[in-house]
């Protein structure tokens, strides 16, 4: 990653980065199977329409078209890259309703695209790995608590720092802003996003001159915006700002049962943060944003929220909930700052030395052998001397080479060497193990693990 | 897959074959790592400039633009989605050589993009599973063998028809061209390429129209083509036509390695198919094309094979052998034909069932437990009536319900419910485990496994 793409916002990870974010994905994919989610993946192309339908990041969009069109063929439809996994997401839920059992739970990790200045943490070419649950008219609220919680047993697992979801409520916010006479409450909303890039201040000039705002209004909306809490008391501070709104009841009630549930389960992991406004979203309950302790900076590694309608037809609406993280966000970080690091390169645990090339055969018996038990291996390609064998293993990280001879009776022999501290000793193919820590690439922070 | 997709060509599938796809997926992936390969991957864009070097099929090819395009930044680099992985592999080779360790062994599982025309076995966006060695300079003979038993590894261990892989060797056929008089090698390799299609007769009357032959070197340019064999018995048969060149000699060797080692460790799965000449590909050496017993007017499903220069700087050429496995083909036909069929379309293996609203806390600990031992699972999240949370998980395939009662000391009691016998059971949530074979769902042939 300290390498420059040669297309700019397109990166590319070596082999031992590489091991780095197979190590996330297979950690959050495990983890959103132990908890019930089911997987999908949605073609990489949309139509332009389709895209385009909430109207907002159309600078941003890759349209997609033959080389060379053929005459008249289909230019009806231009297509396009999709921009995150939402909205194919919601597509393919109304397109396969009938076929999908509600509520649906899917997991999907698969690579957006969006034609964005590229800077650390923001890239062209990106992966992401949302979890949502989508119901078919109804979805209960538990959900909105039970994804906060898969968050947090997925990122708990990863190598990297402790992080902080921050939870705030679309109802509790647009209620306060009625409550205190601000209609505009998409506007307020956008105001609040800009906080922590402009601060207070600025916000409330925002408040005043784009919204009509008076000074109390402004500083209430503030006010609010100012209350974190690692636990229910947040409801209280809200309701000390005198404050009275049916959707704010609403919206308090909602976000006390995440918060009060999380914070038996993961204190201190999970906040109430009733700055969070996530601007541009249509959400209209719980909205999530989640950062790396030290590296509030990078950004959101893991947003969503609640949607009264994910998707609809003129039948149906199918409200969801929904997070996303952003791994290649993450991994650039956890690769730029050394926060995680593999124990090897390569796969294999044993390279298979040959010590003629007639012996090619009787060296994959032994590979095979290994193979069977789960332990990953080479065969040399060539009987170099050993010495270069073991090069070649040492340059890669393979812990063990594993030697073939024959005894004075001309029976075969076998002895594996661990080239770090330079042990050998007989051993037999259709037993030996390495230790556990060495049969598979491990990914751990570089200060023990 | 018996659903139309809704924009052609480019398919999704439910859930349920998604767990299809996934067990190929996963069984790939593992038989690449036990062989030594490692994983990356590359951007899913390159430069048409970098596309079309070999310039075959621009028609195809998708290219990506911004949809508003900012005036004049870099409108200099055409982009487009790559339609294999050799191409952005062998730059992803040059780019990086450097940081590279060769022989590099390593695997790739993505998606590419061709606008042909959509019929099944030919999507316009498919995943491809790659395994490529490429060596700086050299690489010795031995991948040539290897490969072909790593795909071997990887195809028998999916619930698939038998499969053969077809070998045959460029030198070997260029040299018995080139022995027998007709110079334009790669012509008559084109016109081999169509026996399938259609037919000796035609292929001689093209080899004596268009490359001029005469009627005893068509004869004998089908007569190579008609030898296949299970063994290196190929080699006296070739012999037999009575041919010399130097050039066919390295060929028997090198295509007599390949088989005889690989007639003795998978004996009838790699045999000797002298009509195997992948005509539009820059091969040099050892070609590979497999087909499904049964299937064959599938086309191939997994091809590949060596070339002198995978890529080239001034300075270095790297050689490299390789095979693509077209996995989208693969489980399409998989799903089509009913070959495979998972034992769920959900990872749950449990649904801990809610008695009421008040112990949605207490069922996440029951599952919390049963996750740590890596058993998938939900929690209801309502307590509607048990016959509809069994109907819950009838519906979805999860085989075991979880029940939480109290006791007349009012003590919690665990009970585990499963729901295809309809046996009932005390069970201790710290403790119980399924049956292996419902842990996950599994994937197999229908008729027995």
């Amino acid at each position: 990653m300290a390498r420059k793409a040669s297309l700019s916002g397109f990166p590319e990870l070596l082999p031992e980065e590489r091991v780095v974010e197979n190590h996330v994905l297979d950690v959050l994919r495990r983890t959103f199977e132990l908890h019930g989610f089911s997987s999908i993946e949605t073609r990489s192309l949309e139509t332009v329409e389709q895209l385009l339908r909430k109207g907002e990041i159309d600078k941003e969009v890759y349209a997609v078209s033959r080389l060379q069109e053929d005459d008249g063929a289909r230019s009806a439809e231009k297509l396009a890259l999709h921009f995150d996994l939402t909205v194919p997401f919601a597509r393919y839920v109304v397109e396969n309703a009938g076929h999908l059992s509600f509520p649906f739970m899917r997991y999907q990790i698969q690579k957006s695209w969006r034609g964005e200045r590229p800077q650390e943490g923001r890239a062209r070419e990106f992966t992401q790995a949302d979890i949502d649950v989508v119901g078919e008219d109804a979805l209960p609220f538990r959900y909105d608590v039970a994804l906060a919680l898969v968050i947090v047993d997925a990122l708990s697992q990863l190598p990297i720092p402790d992080f902080v979801m921050r939870v705030n409520n679309r109802k509790l916010s647009e209620g306060f802003y009625l409550g205190i006479g601000l209609e505009d409450t998409a506007g307020v909303l956008r105001s609040i996003d800009k906080l922590e890039k402009i601060g207070p201040a600025a916000v409330a000039q925002l408040l005043r001159e784009e919204l009509g705002a008076t000074d109390e209004q402004a500083e209430a909306a503030l006010g609010l915006a100012a209350i974190r809490a690692e636990d229910t008391s947040f409801v209280e501070r809200v309701r000390a700002l005198g404050v009275r709104h049916e959707l704010l009841e609403e919206g308090l009630a909602e976000l006390a049962e995440v918060i009060g549930e999380a914070s038996k389960r993961a204190p201190g992991r999970v906040v109430a943060d009733l700055s969070i406004a996530r601007g541009l979203d249509y959400y209209t309950g719980t909205v999530y944003e989640t950062f790396l302790v030290g590296h509030e900076q990078l950004g959101s590694i893991c947003s969503g929220g609640r949607y009264d309608a994910l998707a609809a037809t003129q039948k149906r609406t199918y409200p969801g909930v929904g997070l996303s993280i952003g791994v290649t966000r993450l991994v650039a970080r956890m690769l730029s700052q050394g926060l995680a690091v593999p124990s090897r390169k390569v796969p294999s645990a044993v390279l298979v030395a040959l010590t003629d090339d007639a012996g090619w055969s009787a060296a994959q018996d032994v590979a095979d052998a290994l193979r069977s038990r789960g332990i990953a291996c080479e065969v040399s390609a060539t009987a170099a001397k050993f010495g270069k064998q073991i090069k070649y293993a040492d340059r890669r990280g393979i812990p063990f080479v594993w030697f073939l001879g024959e005894d004075e009776s001309g029976a075969p022999t076998h002895e594996v060497k661990d080239i770090r501290s330079g042990e050998q000793a007989p051993a037999d193919p259709a037993a030996w193990e390495p230790p556990h820590e060495d049969l598979r690439p491990r990914v751990t922070a570089p200060t023990g693990d």
